[in-house]
């Protein structure tokens, strides 16, 4: 039976030749992941299960990313939890503020993912981990403590949709500006339990950064999982961050997918976000006059170096609106460290942005960027649901960070070539 | 009759030729300050008085230190009425998020504050601006509002303490030590509404950092304000700063002062304040072993560019402990940019510590590093009061920032001596 990269996947770490969409299989994890927020209450059931040890103290990770540094009395006492769990079990990969980083770009840089790996993770965004060939899922914080004790976890094989991507991206195309438009076509349940499986010529055209804002975003359009092929630069980025082995898994010629889309990376323009769902996309030259109180670059999905790099591009000798606060959040600290080293931060500092410490901060509406009544925010961030970065009555607008850069300068949504 | 520094300043700005302590004056204010906890409730109050504009456009200055970048829907609301009340007041000296920094630090920095100026804050911590010989003092939200609309305040002439600094401080003893010795020594009512007047030799050994340390804590000895004689140190930091006109006030010689206290620099030790008040101090060799869980460095007290180098000549080329969250915070976005080309936050970051951008943060228990139950901090802040960082049964050191950072890196209270 044919299979898809997904599949192949899966199959393998069941112990099977072969598995088929719908089948329920227990697959065996490479790495379980949770975070301030979903973590204590995994340990709660972890406790509940009554086994003495994690499956594996390397192979689990915990990252207090969202509230921290600790925003509250309540934040600070959930890290505590996690902090004293990962201590008493000897857990390997527990990174406490100061040596940590927003969990989904974190995991990557420290090696802990690699081609062909099965991850979950007690967070939607744990779909990241495909741009480099794995497969990895967002699960509730049950499955994270049965897979904390197990290291195994129930799924039901997906089937898959496959994206081809065509050419070379037109200027001010990113990763972010591929993922809206999809979502945008498809709609925020186009891939409903499916797995997003992207390849052809034009994945070349993106840069790893690119890479992981796509797959970051596939459960953004409902997915089960987002994943790439694996090719050069995959290996090169994995050679350079991880000792760890890896498996290339490709699909097969002839497997069968619930869909094929291909999409020409030379015709796309930015893509926009409206409020509220990420599927009211709108190209750049449509949005009008929308006037924004702040500009938030950073989160799992676009603060890496590259995004930064391209933000600075934009910023680089100008300075923000007035009206506009600007906040920018290096996802970890090894690209705060790199961003300082190659002159961005000072280029945002000039330019009149404030630079944070890494933190999911007000992505989910957690802190560092909090929006009153009525205000609106181009961010970087993946969601723009009805209050997702504070007051019911406020607007989150999607953007890529040149987007979102040019934005700042000019107190509107705008077009980097309005301000270049 | 002989004044004191402060009331010479007094009885100028109330336009008499003498005042003496306990008398009740009317004096012209050179700048009204508020943030974003206070200034709400000032602005609320200001509407009541009924009058169309503030005083000066230029003399009010309104700064978003303490949730900002806003913690949540609360704070999001409340810097939103100050920002909407400087913009339709046509208020110069709003500061924007990615245009700030704490209050005390930013005001000097500005250089909205100069020698023989009065300015009165809503903030307790607005006698920092003592350092450069201005009258400066902490009022409540009501006395901003008058003063934001009529531009004056009234006040009982307060008498003084002089504090005479002989000689230059012991190595590691900072401006920080010298003030929670004075506070260690007369209690935290110990200059219960009176001036702190310092003076003598030993103040030529205390950079600017060093004085406005000095001055900030003053009121932490219940004092209505502290005041540093004006010496050429001042002045370059005045003609550094600032454009504005500035007048030099120096106390009578047969002035009168309810007590007068010399103080030996070079026999004093690094100093740390236990729980729960400022005044449980004990010398650094006096500690014992106290374990902690967090060390933050920055605030309106020790968060400028002196702390931070001497922060950074502790904590270069070492590592943090791994039991120990350290969070930096610089005070201003000038003294961030200089950090960071000076190369300190990578002296931080490599260190393992967070470094945050300009905020109030975990200081008054605010966000950015708030303390769970049964945690220590040791802090370069300036209140140890229950709760004061956290949950009621957290604890917080004051400490200097090499001491601070010297506890960083061995999990316990320590002198800079057990790691260099």
């Amino acid at each position: 039976m044919p299979m898809t990269m997904t599949q192949k996947i899966l199959a393998d770490h069941a112990g099977l030749n072969s598995v088929e969409a719908g089948q329920l299989i227990k697959v065996k994890l490479d790495l379980v992941l949770g975070n301030d927020v979903t973590s204590p209450v995994a340990i709660k059931e972890f406790e509940k299960i009554g086994v003495k040890d994690v499956f594996n103290k390397e192979k689990i990770a915990l990252v207090p990313d969202h509230f921290t540094p600790n925003k509250d009395i309540q934040s600070a006492e959930q890290n505590k939890i996690m902090r004293n769990f990962a201590r008493s079990m000897g857990i390997v990969n527990y990174f406490e503020v100061g040596q940590m980083g927003i969990e989904h770009a974190l995991l990557p840089e420290k090696g802990l993912v690699v081609p062909g790996d099965v991850v979950i993770g007690a967070d939607s965004h744990t779909c990241t981990y495909g741009a480099l060939g794995a497969f990895s899922t967002g699960i509730g914080s049950t499955d994270m403590a049965a897979g904390m004790a197990t290291g195994e976890a129930w799924f039901k094989v997906p089937e898959a949709i496959k994206f081809v991507l065509k050419n070379k991206p037109a200027r001010f195309v990113s990763g972010k500006d591929i993922i809206l438009h999809i979502i945008g076509m498809i709609g925020v349940d186009g891939a409903l339990y499916k797995s997003m499986e992207f390849t052809g010529d034009g994945v070349g055209y993106l840069n790893m950064d690119d890479r992981f804002t796509v797959a970051n975003m596939a459960i953004e359009a409902g997915a089960k999982n987002g994943i790439f092929e694996v090719d050069e630069l995959t290996l090169e980025y994995v050679k350079e961050h991880s000792k760890k082995p890896y498996k290339i898994f490709k699909a097969d010629e002839d497997a069968s997918y619930s869909q094929v889309i291909e999409i020409d990376l030379s015709s796309l323009k930015p893509v926009v976000s409206f409020p509220h769902l990420p599927e009211n996309t709108r190209t750049i030259d449509k949005v009008g006059d929308v006037k924004i109180d702040q500009v938030v670059i950073g989160s799992c999905t676009n603060g890496r170096i590259s995004d930064l790099r391209a933000a600075a591009s934009i910023l680089k000798g100008r300075k923000v609106s007035p009206d506009v606060r600007v906040i920018i959040f290096p996802a970890t600290q090894k690209i705060y460290m790199q961003a300082i080293k190659e002159g961005l931060v000072e280029i945002f500092i000039e330019a009149g942005a404030a630079v944070s410490t890494p933190t999911c901060g007000p992505c989910l509406g957690g802190h560092m960027g909090i929006l009153a009544k009525g205000e609106r925010a181009v961010a970087t961030t993946n969601r723009n649901f009805v209050g997702r970065m504070g007051h019911p009555e406020s607007e989150v607008y999607l953007a890529s960070p040149v987007v979102a850069a040019a934005s700042a300068i000019t107190g509107k949504i705008s077009s980097p070539e309005e301000v270049l």
